[in-house]
């Protein structure tokens, strides 16, 4: 199939079908969970759950994609390929929503994938490799205390032990929500799949960035290593005003020197390093009483290891210095620790190209949110595609992007998938047989 | 009488009785109000207050004073004056505790005041004015939303009105509670009294500042004025990971810049001037989330209103302009301004030359705490007289006063008050006939 064949195709679809068919698909789905807050609310296992993973089930059979559930509830729509039915493209995302989301999170990058294998069935018949489109069961971890139970099924990890003995806020088990969504533990003799050749997620930026540069897409490097601390500080709970300011072991002072300090200096470092302090709690927390205790959190990203390493120093060293200063006691605990992700260079020069031929004003970024492809990443090539989000709103109903990135996204996924699954040879992925 | 006389008998004192006494009276009345966790809690017309104030008064009749209580429940117990009637020195503090309190604030000087009497009369005989020691029925505010009821029934200032239709927190009124105790409202045709020549308060600090001093005793010049606020920022609620920092209105960030530079300023100032950021409340407070509202309390206290006033200056600069820098919106509501409140100049210096005199090691200082002595001092001549506290902690089971500082207040009092009510002139007191 030419190239040239190609080019044209898309054509006619931007400017008759696409965006619609996409505003269509995400607005049929946001039926299932739809909460009286005005947001989406589909947590794993629930009915709402249910309904969505049958309702696309319906769409992937009417794509003429042979479909089938695993053990878990991870829903896959697959066009077989012609040639190497041992190599399987996989595209999707999560089906799950958090509490009171929006309606793109997730859902989209399933629907962006069932589009555009539906619309490469159409015009260019079979592939010589499997696409695959999956619906991943879980990712947000709102229902039950677990995250990536979808991702990990996917690939063979079970985590079945993990999930053992964890309930949800009204104490029904993990198992027993699972069984009643009519599912189970994976068959541990099923061997993990080494047809995946390379996954694919198109998903909302849920930050501001391609927006404030007015960006339609982002083409993501990796995504950031992030650590997170509890700083605990103990001083003294002194009389207000009976105590001298030279007598006080006043927590709240060191926190505010240690916070202005610590955000600054991440400021001074620059982009795309990001700390927050989310919490603070300060006791006694009354008007009249210098508080003798403060708690903060500190959270900081960076896609390259060794900057979080220094920014961990940085910290350190802030956090003593202010406390012999202002002779309080500290604690500091760095309870979380994850590694940066990169994504598979190959995959994403492959997404340039294709953006860059097709005229597509794109940026490379990184992605200071967990994702599916985060998990992936450690075990298949992998790619991420963001789209804008308006305002860089998530995790709300006013969660928006219109519908031109939408389906700039989507044509996009089309234009690579082409690539990856209509040619015999891709360069720098072990696809050939 | 000679002062060589009374010199003598003090020394007598000392090395005999006075420490015994003071301990055994506070152990005594201590009895009344003893809590599960180990303090004191005595409230207003509760029964243990009840109680307590029936020890005293059979206290007071013992020591051979004329005892009553007032309408509302301040009891009071005298010394007759030999020659001026119309004239009394008023000597006291409060009989109720705050919740789970020590055993030294507020009684230590009522106990102080009727063992100085006690000891006077025994020794002197009449003064030649009548001195009063009086157990004000409240003043901690720990039982009903309201505070000085007693002190202002003592001057017969009322505030009927704004007890009328406040409730305990266990919803009895403060009318019922004060007729379950045996009173009810002054009779308002009752004129306020003139009589008060004086009123000496002896109080324990609260703070530390005798202890670091190592001071036996310190004589109050004036209750501090105070100033609160609350301040209110708000930035915008954001995605830790996909926010980058120049895209971030963060209020924490904000806050603890703004909190930073207004105690330090403070602490440049130098003392008296205290100023405490008690309470801090973040939206929605989580780990990763770029905080999008700040509340929090600054509390400011020094002896001049003009240092107030300059300092108050200071708060608004600061965070008018560090919330431009930030690009936050601030509120910033000053919800109380209290006027410092001096104490009697003629008063303080008679206790000065009496410490002098006794080689008591002594210092001038200011209360930043309010006493009964504040709200009396707005209309008689008042002194106040602190005592050492223990670390400083007060408001705890753990407030502690070393026997030998409660005797020297008790012997300072008795040398003061053999001036003011043993003598027919005394030196910058209206007092003679």
């Amino acid at each position: 199939m030419a190239d040239g064949g190609y080019e044209k195709e898309v054509q006619v679809m931007k400017s008759k079908l696409l965006k619609q068919d996409i505003m269509k698909a995400i607005h049929d789905l946001s039926q299932f969970g739809q909460d009286e807050c005005g947001g989406l609310t589909r947590l794993l296992y629930d009915e709402h759950w249910v309904a969505a993973q049958r309702h696309l089930k319906m769409s992937m059979e009417e794509a003429g994609l042979n479909v089938h559930f695993d053990a878990v509830g991870n829903l896959y729509g697959s066009a077989k390929g012609s040639r190497y039915q041992d190599q399987t493209i996989l595209i999707g995302s999560h089906i799950d929503t958090v509490k009171n989301g929006g309606i793109y999170d997730g859902q989209y990058g399933i629907i962006a994938g069932l589009l555009a294998t539906a619309h490469l069935k159409k015009h260019f018949g079979d592939p010589v490799r499997n696409i695959e489109v999956v619906s991943i069961c879980e990712e947000e971890g709102s229902r039950f205390p677990y995250v990536f139970w979808g991702a990990k099924n996917v690939l063979g990890l079970g985590g079945k032990e993990e999930v053992l003995n964890i309930d949800d806020e009204s104490g029904i088990s993990f198992v027993k929500a699972m069984q009643g969504a009519g599912f189970d533990f994976c068959d541990e003799k099923t061997p993990p799949r080494t047809d995946i050749k390379a996954f694919l997620e198109l998903h909302v930026e849920q930050g501001c960035v391609l927006e404030k540069q007015k960006k339609s897409l982002g083409i993501v490097e990796g995504i950031v290593g992030q650590r997170r601390f509890t700083v605990e500080l103990t001083g003294e709970s002194n009389h207000a005003g009976t105590t001298p300011m030279s007598y006080r072991k006043d927590a709240v002072h060191a926190a505010a020197e240690m916070i202005s300090k610590i955000l600054q200096r991440c400021r001074e470092h620059g982009d795309p390093l990001v700390t927050t302090v989310g919490r603070i709690d300060v006791k006694p927390n009354v008007v009249n009483v210098v508080p003798g205790q403060v708690e903060f959190t500190i959270d900081t990203r960076h896609p390259d290891r060794k900057v979080l390493e220094d920014m961990t120093k940085d910290i350190r060293e802030i956090i003593s210095t202010v406390a012999v200063c202002f002779d309080v006691d500290y604690c500091l605990d760095m309870w979380m620790d994850e590694n940066p992700v990169p994504m598979d260079n190959a995959l994403t020069k492959i997404i340039e190209t294709e953006c860059i031929r097709n005229g597509v004003d794109y940026m490379k970024m990184y992605s200071g949110a967990g994702h599916d492809a985060q998990l992936m990443a450690q075990h298949v090539p992998t790619a991420l595609i963001f789209v804008p989000s308006h305002r860089g709103i998530s995790h709300s109903p006013h969660e928006h992007t219109d519908g031109e990135d939408l389906a700039m996204g989507v044509e996009t996924l089309i234009a690579t998938l082409y690539e990856l699954a209509y040619k015999d040879e891709v360069k720098g992925i072990q696809v050939t047989a």
